[in-house]
């Protein structure tokens, strides 16, 4: 059952799972009638410090149609660890890519079950990845830069039986956006000049 | 030019970039030795708090040929704007994962500049990326989930020509683990299990 046909029995009371549904469903209408306003533009701005270290600020982005102004931006910041030539005075960003997804799948699974009305109590992920250092270092072209493979396993408490659990835990793969970038890839354009 | 091919010369000074090539190069050297230590398992530990609320728990991973402590974990925070039915407490999930997209490929262009020996002065980056949510919401299977492009642009002060600057910023997209994961895909499976 997707959101679109649960949109139309408005049977569902007003927030499951901390979840405005009937927002969500006044969302889902708005943006039948106006495809356009569902296109979203997410931006970040990265400052390096020294070394390893990095921060970002995440202010404005645009969506429904308008630039969206944030009260004052967060800032994220970046590290490695000693024994990989940093100060380990933050997450590294490969843990920082880890923690997008169990977010996004996390939320999105969350989401997904609201509009369902599926009532979740509780939910933990744990994730891993495997990285070969011998491909950033040039050691073995063989061997990728990045991530040969993660894994994302969730616990999760709700009412609901063996098999619903699983049918709402694939919710998070079946429509996060980040699953959907890291598993099927992006295009990523970088560009330089001097500053 | 490799890294392997600048540690057998052994003539730069022992930090460049705030980067210590020294170390660096034993880094290459004992990977060289015993290729097995370049393997590193990197985790998180995510929970739930509400709606779109969520925060991960990066502490301990593997690398190096074994456990590597950390004195306490790094807490990642998650949320969504109002317009996204948040509460706006923190960044959301795709703004994570532009952050580690610009965190990795700074500090992957650092470090390989460091070990060729080019001094970096000052670095910036802008990253925005397109995503239309009528691919999460259900509403057009011709959309996909995640982003549907990315763009990355640099901007670097150091004292190389124009085309040796261009070369610099690629180093980051050549080594970064982040960048060859989100632009070739990783394998992820997601498992679920009864809390």
């Amino acid at each position: 059952m997707t959101i679109t046909e649960v949109a139309t029995a408005d049977v569902l009371p007003r927030t499951v799972n901390g979840v405005p549904v009937d927002d969500l469903f006044k969302t889902v209408d708005a943006i039948k009638a106006t495809p356009s306003i569902a296109k979203f533009n997410f931006r970040i701005f990265n400052q390096w410090h020294n070394a390893a270290k990095n921060r970002s600020a995440v202010d404005m982005f645009y969506g429904a149609g308008q630039e969206q102004l944030r009260s004052k931006p967060f800032v994220l910041e970046a590290d490695e660890p000693p024994v990989l030539l940093g100060t380990d005075a933050a997450a590294n960003p490969v843990e920082h890519l880890l923690h997008a997804l169990a977010a996004c799948l996390t939320t999105s699974m969350v989401y997904h079950a609201a509009a369902q009305g599926i009532q979740i109590q509780k939910v933990e992920s744990s994730l891993e990845g495997d990285i070969d250092l011998q491909g950033f270092l040039d050691l073995d072209k063989n061997v990728r830069n990045g991530f040969r493979s993660i894994r994302v396993n969730f616990k999760i408490k709700a009412d609901v039986p063996d098999e619903k659990l699983q049918e709402v835990c694939q919710l998070g793969p079946g429509h996060s956006p980040v699953f959907d970038s890291l598993t099927n890839g992006v295009p990523v354009s970088v560009t330089a000049e001097r500053l």
